[in-house]
């Protein structure tokens, strides 16, 4: 959930907007929430927009140019990845970046073939660590089912960067009988599901940096999501919208689904799942959970007469044992999501605005 | 030239040597010289070679996983630029970005179709600075052809980057009927062919740095080569190798190809056009501007029966006016670039060695 193609909706000039916030960049710009849109909107879009870049996607679905043959699609997607610490439980800066770019390129019904990796090195960086990262990135991508088929290497002195930077990009093949997908296709009526407890991730990097004041038995969900997401389809061909809840969480990834589709969708808080441990780090902390990114989750829309079926496979899948349905779409009120609460109180949940942790990803 | 397929030969065991430099990062392993392909040896392609990645050219040919379709092949190359500073004389990282990664596609004889960008910004960084960068990659796109069509945004606090760090992905299409070309297929006999002088990039570089002590009146090079390769190839369709000769300059790339095609390659110093603002430079500061990077040349080895069609060709195209022959390729001594110098003497030309101009890209 970090592409540029992530906007839900512009519908202003195409020139520059003044810009509202600062003149210069803050870590809120790289929050995945409401600074990262208006930046993309006021700087990259208004420079660099176009039908691909503008379809609201993890994703980019493009044609191949040949004519009169049925080959499909190519299914691209690109993030870079400075998370700290490098090291955190259940995971590392290598695993989750090709794991982010499996899955955003998963998202489009796409089977991931290749990746390419860029790495800056920041000088006095110790070659064992960039061992184990490399390691682990080999590590996932044989999981996944993807080849690392080019990389590049670039080193910065000390001091000008942190470590390690990972920039993955992913093509995948969209075969030509695949019904498209896209947060522009939820339809009211559709069932809303998701593969698991959230916000793991999140507070597994909280903790190893030592920022919770307990030690959390919480290790991070990243993991590559593209065997889930090929039974899903299997079971559920007419899929409308797939994404991974990362940045900005579940309430951000609705957000921009409602404003893509022009829809509400609604979700039941009793019915999503949150870990004990997740629940009561974000309760002393004063987070929402439903704003903390995950990396092994995955939000499915999908009509009704397939619900059952998307989830009893996403259950059967790999990394989606814990699958539930969390709510379904509607027509009014468009572009808003509503959250029955514990209560049974309703509340429009909001897309987040400015940043919460930074470097998360 | 900063892919890892760039290591030209790699006979060794597949597990990781022991390291002979230093256990930490230093610049030189970012310089694209030897110690680049040591880091790449010993770790990169330790645990992610593959035959995409060990094929040894700034690209990867890749199929479609399509049974009985002549479709052709997908090109893709990555590359993150961290050059220092932003802006310099002739061009920015922006304009880098795009035609670095353009070029690297380009040379696999591909069309350039779709890049994808990846941004890590620095707190603090101006917006108004980040803009001109963006409308530098519109307009080099736009040159070039391509569509940018996926992008990510990530920001890091002050002091952990360097105001702007770019990752450029790019993905080519490879017509079904085009000749394979790649750093492998250089064959005795071959000619040799420049499209233009040499070490402007990196010598403007250094004057934007106030490194040079004097006002140089050289601007960098940096520019799409995809028209001028599209020209080329049509003029001389069994080109065997397309190359640029980016960091590590003229010399690494020559010694690459001759590693990676098992033959000589002889070259005579006085056909090498270098502008006497370069030369002046580097005698000045000592350096020698074979190895000095270029971001809008090409090297080109085609059979002899297409040496003339295709200098004609590159003079005619944008960009080559000043090509030039600059030699031919032998049976022996095999791996090893050959310098006749104006002098009429004749010594070895050896890859970068260490690092000589760090953050040239």
């Amino acid at each position: 959930m970090s592409n540029f193609t992530e906007v839900p909706t512009f519908e202003g000039p195409q020139c520059p907007l003044p810009l509202t916030h600062a003149e210069r960049i803050v870590l809120g710009h790289g929050s995945g929430g409401r600074m990262t849109h208006d930046l993309i909107r006021t700087v990259f879009r208004a420079y660099l927009g176009n039908p691909y870049l503008n379809a609201g996607n993890d994703f980019a679905r493009l044609p191949l140019p040949l004519q009169g043959q049925e080959v499909g699609h190519l299914a691209v997607s690109t993030d870079t990845h400075v998370i700290s610490p490098l090291f955190f439980p259940g995971g590392d800066i290598g695993r989750l970046a090709v794991c982010g770019t499996v899955n955003d390129i998963s998202m489009s019904g796409a089977i991931p073939l290749y990746l390419t990796a860029g790495f800056v090195l920041e000088e006095g960086l110790s070659l064992e660590v960039l061992e184990r990262i490399v390691r682990s990135m080999q590590s996932a991508a044989e999981e996944a089912g993807v080849t690392l088929v080019a990389g590049d290497t670039k080193v910065v002195e000390k001091g000008k960067g942190d470590g390690v930077f990972i920039n993955t990009t992913g093509i995948g093949w969209i075969p030509p009988d695949r019904s498209p997908l896209g947060g522009e296709r939820a339809q009211p009526g559709d069932v809303v599901l998701l593969s698991g407890p959230i916000g793991d991730h999140g507070i597994a990097v909280l903790s190893a940096r030592g920022e919770l004041g307990f030690e959390a038995e919480v290790q991070s969900d990243v993991a590559p999501l593209n065997h889930l997401i090929q039974a899903l389809l299997q079971a559920a061909p007419h899929t409308h919208v797939l994404r991974d809840p990362t940045r900005g969480g579940l309430a951000t990834t609705l957000n921009e689904i409602a404003q893509q589709s022009q829809v509400a969708i609604r979700i039941d808080e009793a019915t999503i799942p949150i870990r004990p441990v997740v629940r009561a780090a974000c309760e002393m902390l004063g987070l929402d959970p439903l704003y903390i990114a995950n990396e092994g989750k995955v939000v499915a829309i999908v009509p009704p007469g397939e619900a059952e079926a998307a989830l009893a496979a996403m259950r059967q899948a790999p990394y989606g044992a814990e699958s539930v349905r969390i709510g379904y779409v509607e027509n009014q009120p468009t572009g808003r999501v509503i959250l029955r609460t514990i209560l049974g109180t309703h509340h429009i949940l909001d897309i987040l605005s400015g940043e919460m942790l930074p470097r998360i990803c």
